[in-house]
């Protein structure tokens, strides 16, 4: 048998844990972080010694490139502790492996997935009293690398900095979710970085997202840059649709983010004989199935947003009810995957990763 | 007539100047910096205090929003000093305005002209020594603004940091530029944030750039992107095209940064007679231009790059040569807008902006 090789991680602790000041029963999402976090510098052409060290500023030169060209991917994971006080993590290899995808597009060097896994596993065990234990919450875990070398040249950096932050969390949308199908921005281009968790591709959405929501909705659905005709994918969510009892999601793309949730939705899907198809939604066939009565569900599938049922959407000047439905789709892959998530079933497809 | 009403802005001298070790004979682009800088903050939804402090580096926390959703928008300027060590911009206000332009469409709070404008005199009459007087040097301004709040929502931050840097520079390019024509990747989609000077525009860039890097080339000419067949602009540069005596250059778009070295060039272009027509140019129309030699020039247009005469392109798997020409029209707008901001033409547009 071969070697294993682990990477050296040094751990310091803090010695003022703000873990006191949290009241875990009315958690926010995203906005209160642990003691500590890991980080690891990339510089001279490679990673340098990984550290787990108190939750702290981060100094920049007003000149690092982060600031001036986007140049950054993250990720979005959750820890979940179940009634024994174990701890588990959801496919954590998935994002490890999309982290490099979006970090390749974005000129970002990869990064090996012994740091990535090694790194994560140590900064949850010295953080592992901030991982909420009650329904509904978990610890969302944050891993992302930016550009930290300066220079007003429009070129990649030679400096980088990984590093991954948790904050305990509660519920990522407050109440129910309509959408609004979105008929003149766009969120990605063909051949361009939608595919990618890249930083940019958010804030794009925020304008576009602000409109809608003076007008009434939560979300914007986005569509393909060219018609408009066709339905991709929510903020940060992949959308699902319910058309009598077949379950529809568009096909990724370069524009589409390949969404863990999604696909393993689809898995479960599968598992439990639903009817599925993975093609291209239109907004013509979407309306035409709000208006004969045919659209059943609509749902957002992603980590920080689990399951999301959507209660209705607007496109140009008219809004489409969805009726809520008793025992939904929507409402069976939440139970399904959360179960999974917090150790309260059977994990047939061995997605459960636990954290010892 | 109404009071005139200029913001206050502190200045805070810094005690250990860099200058001295400085070569100013032998400036690269945007890596050495001054010796102070401009900072104006935004929280509790207004401008905070304009100051100018010493050059140093930022503090954020790591959940700060632009290290996660690239929220962050920038300009690019130059100040010029003339042989009298007078000091000149050049159409300052087009890049207040344009950066207002990207802000909004970012979702970031739009900046006041006279925090823009007096924060940039302020700046500059600081550093003034910092400004190169040898030709082909010149002071390249950075303002930036970033998403300085916290949180790992997918939402606009609620604080924002702007500032201005400033960097002795010499030119953009080293050499003749090559530039392929985009095929695969692209820069930007219809209703996209392409004509925004966003921070994601430009880390998306890089990894096509690089390939293009790879197989010869300096830069990528960026194509629209759904067919691939009309050529747009550069990384850092809008895109103009001599067939025969007529100067070509698209239009603009949500997907094309609006230059103002592009719509200077095409105002000396009218004045001194030259047909001009703005209107998409499609990549067969290059290829055969090139192929039956009416192509007589390309050349591209920006702060940082000026005019960039191209020296051929590839497309596909062939690359096309275009000979070099005798008092071509790079050369003469080089020499015209530069006599401009250099104080050494008369200025009959009124571009030129005295800083005193
Ligand atoms: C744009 C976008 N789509 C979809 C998703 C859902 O992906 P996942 O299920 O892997 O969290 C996310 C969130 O990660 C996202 O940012
Ligand atoms: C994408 C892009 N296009 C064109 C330009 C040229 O614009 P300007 O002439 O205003 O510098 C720039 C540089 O600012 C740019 O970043």
């Amino acid at each position: 048998m071969q070697v294993e090789m682990k990477p050296v991680i040094r751990v310091e602790k803090t010695k003022n844990s703000k873990i006191s000041q949290v009241d875990f029963s009315n958690l926010p999402f995203g906005k209160v972080y642990t003691d500590h976090m890991f980080i690891c510098d990339y510089k001279d052409g490679q990673w340098q010694e990984p550290k787990v060290i108190p939750y702290q500023n981060i100094s920049l030169d007003p000149s690092a490139k982060i600031f001036h060209y986007g140049q950054s991917v993250f990720e979005g994971m959750k820890a979940y502790k179940d009634k024994d006080g174990k701890v588990w993590l959801f496919r954590p290899l998935e994002n490890q492996k999309r982290l490099n995808i979006s970090s390749k597009r974005l000129a970002i060097p990869e990064l090996p997935e012994e740091i990535f896994m090694e790194g994560l596993k140590e900064l949850l065990k010295v953080d592992k009293n901030w991982i909420p234990q009650s329904e509904g919450s978990s610890l969302y875990i944050r891993p992302f690398v930016f550009a930290s070398g300066n220079g007003f040249h429009a070129s990649p950096a030679d400096k980088y900095t990984f590093i991954i932050a948790c904050s305990p969390s509660g519920s990522y949308f407050a109440g129910k979710v309509k959408v609004l199908i979105e008929q003149t921005y766009s969120r990605s281009a063909n051949g361009g970085v939608g595919y990618a968790k890249a930083g940019g591709n958010y804030a794009g959405q925020f304008y576009p997202t602000q409109l809608a929501v003076d007008k009434g909705f939560q979300q914007v659905i986005w569509t393909d840059d060219t018609s408009h005709e066709y339905i991709e994918e929510a903020g940060a969510m992949n959308i699902f649709v319910r058309i009598n009892d077949t379950l529809l999601t568009a096909p990724t793309s370069d524009r589409i983010l390949d969404g863990v949730t999604r696909k393993s939705i689809l898995d479960i899907a599968n598992d439990m004989g639903i009817d599925v198809e993975v093609r291209k939604i239109s907004v013509t066939e979407l309306v035409e199935a709000a208006q004969n009565g045919s659209l059943k569900e609509m749902f957002g599938a992603g980590t920080a947003a689990v399951i999301s049922p959507i209660s209705g959407f607007g496109y140009q000047d008219k809004t489409f009810d969805i009726p809520e439905l008793k025992n939904s789709y929507a409402e069976q892959f939440k139970k399904h995957i959360t179960d999974i998530q917090y150790n309260r079933a059977q994990d047939k497809f061995g997605w459960r990763y636990e954290v010892k």
